[in-house]
C-alpha cells in the first residue's frame, strides 16, 4: 500500500522541507528539519563510527541469537541484553516486572518521550538448535533476523548517537521487550504502556521489526480469540435421547460462522482452530469447546465479526434449547477471551509517519505502508503515534529453522543509519 | 409390548397344545409337546433336586461374583467357570480363541444344536469392590445379577437335567461368553456364530440375561457407531484464510444430522458423543473427528439413519469444497465403523417364540415381548431363531455399584425350573 502524497521518486529537497514541518510539529517545538539533520556534520561522524563498529554488531548479534528465547522464556536473553544496555551510557537501565529490559537516553527537554523497541522473544521452542552458521556474509540460525538483528542494531544506533554526540529534545527509551510472538499476546508492550513506570510518558513509539526498511507498518491487524465452552446436562445416547446436546449447538454456531461474509480489503479473517469435548460415543456430551480466532486490518470490521460471532453463539444456544428437551437442564455457552491484539492505526497525516517516510526516502528507499500485527498494535490502540520500521537485511525464512540474515558491512551500516535518522527526526534532534 | 395371540390368562391346556405344534416343528421332527413335558414325572424329580441344590447355587453365585470380570478382562472368571462346567458331565469343555467357555450336553439326534448362553463380563472396571454382602435373602455386589446369576443358574439347570435323566433330541451347547457389555461389542457371540467351531451347527439360541422371566426379548436394538475423520490441507488462520476447513465441514454435518427426524416407535436414536481436532487457535485444522452412535429397534429405521448420516457426511464435504478454496487441497471425510450391533428379530410366528411363551405361561407368568440390545442381536441378524430370556429375581440396580439379587429358595427354584423347561422344550426333549 502506498501512502497518498508520498512520491516514490528519489529524494527531492522541496518534499523533504514540506515533511520537515511534520517533524517540527511532532517534537512540539522548534525542532530541526530533516534536511538540517541530513546535512549535519555529526551524521558523517556517525557514519564513520558505524563502519568501524561493524564487527561488534556482528559479534553481539551472534551472541544474542545463540541465547534461546522461546515465548515466556526470554529471561536469559533479557538479562544478557540488560548487561549490554548498561555499557551504553543510559540511565535507569533495568528489567520491569513483565521481563522487558530498558534504559533511557536523556533528552534536553521540550519534547515527549519516544520508546524504541526490538523484541527479545523468538517463535522457536526450547531445545531448538540456535547455533549460528556463517556462509560469506550470511548468518543462519533460528531467530537471527526476527528480531535479534534489531536488538543488535539498536545497540549500534545508541553507540553511534553517543560517538557523534547527538542529543534529542525528548528522552528516548530503548527497550528489549518480551512477548511479541504468538501466544505472548504482546504482553511486553501491554505491560509497558498500561502498567509500566513510563506508561504516561511515552508519546511516540517505534518498533524495529520486519526486514525491508522501506516498509513501514502504520496499521495494526487486530485480533480477538475466544474459547467458547458449551455445557449441557449430558446423558445416555439411547436412554436419554431427545435431551439437548451441546455439540449440536456448537456445530450450528460453527456452520453459521463459516457462512459469514468478510471483506478481502481491509483484510478480515476468522477461524475455528480447535474443537474438543465429550467422553464417549454413547453419551450425550456434557461439555464441548472450540477455539476461535478473528483478525482484521480494520477495527470496524473486526468489531463486526466479533459481534456477529457472539450473536451466532447466542443464537445457537437458543436454537438447541428450542429443538430438544431441557427437562434435565439446558445448554449454555461461555465465550471466554483467550487473546486480544487490539487493532489500531497511525494516521497517514500523523507527523511521525511523515517524518519517518521522509527519512526513509532521504536514504533512497521507497516508503511503502502496510498493516500487520506487531508490538505497535498496542500504542496504536491507545492513540499513541506508532510505527513498526525495518531492521534491514536482506534476510528471509523468518519463523522457520533455516532463517537467515545478511551482514555485509555496507548493508548493515545503511540500516543502522536509517534507524538512527528516524530516531533523531522523531525524537527531535537538537 | 405384548405379543398378539398370546393370552395373558394362566395356563389353559388347549392353548398349550396349540403351541406344542410349534415346539414339534422347532425340533424338526415329532417332538414331545410342552404338555407332555410338564406332566413328565422327571420334572418332579428335577424339582426335588433343584430344591436340594439351592446352597450350591448360592455358593457358586457368590464365588463367580467375587471374581472381577471387566470388559476384555473376563479371563479369570472364564477359567473358573470352565472348571465348574467340567463337573457337569459335558463333552468338549473348552475355551475358544475369543475367551468364551463352553461344553456340549449331547442329544439323541434328530434335532439341531441349541446354544444357551450367560455372559461372563460385567460393566465394572478393574478395582471395583465385588465382595458380596448379604442381608436376609438379598445378595448385594456389582454384577451379582447381571449376568452372574445366569451363570450360576445355568449350572443348576444342567445338574437338574442330569439328576432327572432328561435327554434332548438336539445337542445343547452351554456357554459362558465374553464381551456382551458396552465396548465388548458382542465379541463373544460374534466369534461363536461367525468363526467358532459350532458356527454352522447352532440353529437355535437362548441367552439368559435380564431379570423377570415373563419378559422375553425377541428383537435386537441395532446400533452402529462411526468415527468420522475429516482431513484438509490446514494452514495459517490469517495468511491462508479462505482455504477449506475440515471443522466447518464436520460442523455442517453435525448441524444437519441434529435436524434428522426419527420415529419414537420403533425407538430410534442418534448421538454425536465426541468431537476432537485441530492444533492451535491460529491454524486451520488439518484433521478433526467425531464419534457417532445410532440405534434403532427397527433394522429398517437404523438403515435409514445410517444412510442419511453417510449422505450428510458426503454432502458436508462437497459443500465445504465448494464454499472455500481447494487450491492447497480439498477436505475429505473417512467414516470408519467403530461398533456394530446388528439389529434383528425373531418372528412372532417362530416356533422358538411360541414354545418359550407357552412354557413361561405354563409357570404362571405373563409373557411380554420386548426389543433390546443383547447377545441375541447376533443370531437374530444371522437369521437364527433366538430369544433372550430372564434369569429370575427379584433384583435391581444393574450397572450400578449397589446392584442386588434375591436368592430366596422358592424363587430361585422356580427360575431354574422355568429355564429348564424352556431348554427342554426348545431342544426337543425325548
Amino acid at each position: 500500500m502506498h501512502m497518498a502524497g508520498i512520491s516514490t521518486r528519489s529524494l527531492a529537497l522541496p518534499l523533504v522541507v514540506t515533511l520537515t514541518c511534520g517533524s517540527a510539529a511532532l517534537a512540539q517545538g522548534p525542532g530541526p528539519a530533516v534536511t538540517t539533520l541530513l546535512s549535519d556534520p555529526r551524521l558523517q561522524q556517525a557514519r564513520a563510527f558505524i563502519k568501524a563498529d561493524h564487527e561488534r554488531f556482528v559479534r553481539e548479534l551472534v551472541t544474542l541469537t545463540e541465547i534461546p528465547a522461546p515465548p515466556f522464556k526470554e529471561e536469559r536473553r533479557a538479562r544478557a541484553y540488560l548487561e549490554m544496555l548498561k555499557e551504553h551510557g543510559l540511565s535507569d537501565v533495568e528489567m520491569d516486572q513483565e521481563g522487558n529490559v530498558m534504559g533511557v537516553r536523556k533528552g534536553t527537554g521540550g519534547a515527549p518521550m519516544l520508546a524504541v523497541l526490538a523484541h527479545l522473544d523468538t517463535v522457536f521452542p526450547e531445545g531448538t538448535d540456535v547455533k549460528v552458521k556463517r556462509e560469506g556474509t550470511r548468518l543462519m540460525a533460528p531467530g537471527v533476523g526476527d528480531d535479534t538483528r534489531a536488538l543488535a542494531l539498536m545497540l549500534s544506533v545508541i553507540r553511534a548517537m553517543n560517538a557523534a554526540k547527538f542529543t534529542t529534545a525528548g528522552d528516548v527509551l530503548f527497550v528489549g521487550n518480551v512477548g511479541e510472538e504468538g501466544e505472548g499476546d504482546l504482553r511486553g508492550v501491554k505491560f509497558l504502556l498500561q502498567r509500566g513506570k513510563y506508561k504516561d510518558r511515552i508519546k511516540r513509539f517505534l518498533a524495529i521489526d520486519g526486514g525491508d526498511q522501506g516498509g513501514i507498518t502504520r496499521g495494526g491487524v487486530g485480533s480477538k480469540r475466544y474459547r467458547v465452552t458449551y455445557k449441557g446436562p449430558g446423558g445416555h445416547s439411547y436412554g436419554a435421547f431427545g435431551l439437548v446436546n451441546p455439540a449440536y449447538a456448537m456445530a450450528t454456531a460453527i456452520a453459521r460462522f463459516s457462512d459469514l461474509q468478510v471483506p478481502s480489503s481491509p483484510k478480515t479473517t476468522f477461524n475455528v482452530g480447535v474443537v474438543n469435548g465429550g467422553t464417549s460415543v454413547n453419551s450425550i456430551p456434557s461439555e464441548v469447546s472450540m477455539d476461535v480466532d478473528m483478525r482484521s486490518e480494520s477495527c470496524a470490521e473486526l468489531k463486526k465479526v466479533d459481534d456477529a460471532f457472539l450473536a451466532i453463539v447466542k443464537g445457537s444456544v437458543a436454537d438447541e434449547n428450542r429443538a430438544r428437551s431441557t427437562r434435565e437442564g439446558s445448554v449454555q455457552a461461555d465465550p471466554k477471551v483467550i487473546g486480544e491484539r487490539p487493532c489500531g492505526e497511525t494516521s497517514t497525516e500523523a507527523p511521525i509517519l511523515k517524518t519517518t517516510a521522509a527519512v526513509v526516502q532521504a536514504f533512497g528507499l521507497k516508503p511503502t505502508f502496510s498493516v500487520s500485527s506487531t508490538d505497535s498494535n498496542i500504542p496504536m490502540s491507545l492513540g499513541i503515534p506508532a510505527l513498526t520500521i525495518g531492521r534491514g537485511g536482506p534476510g528471509g525464512r523468518s519463523h522457520s529453522p533455516d532463517e537467515w540474515t545478511d551482514v555485509e558491512a555496507g548493508g548493515v551500516a545503511k540500516s543502522v543509519e536509517v534507524v538512527l535518522g528516524i530516531i533523531l527526526a522523531v525524537a527531535g534532534e537538537r
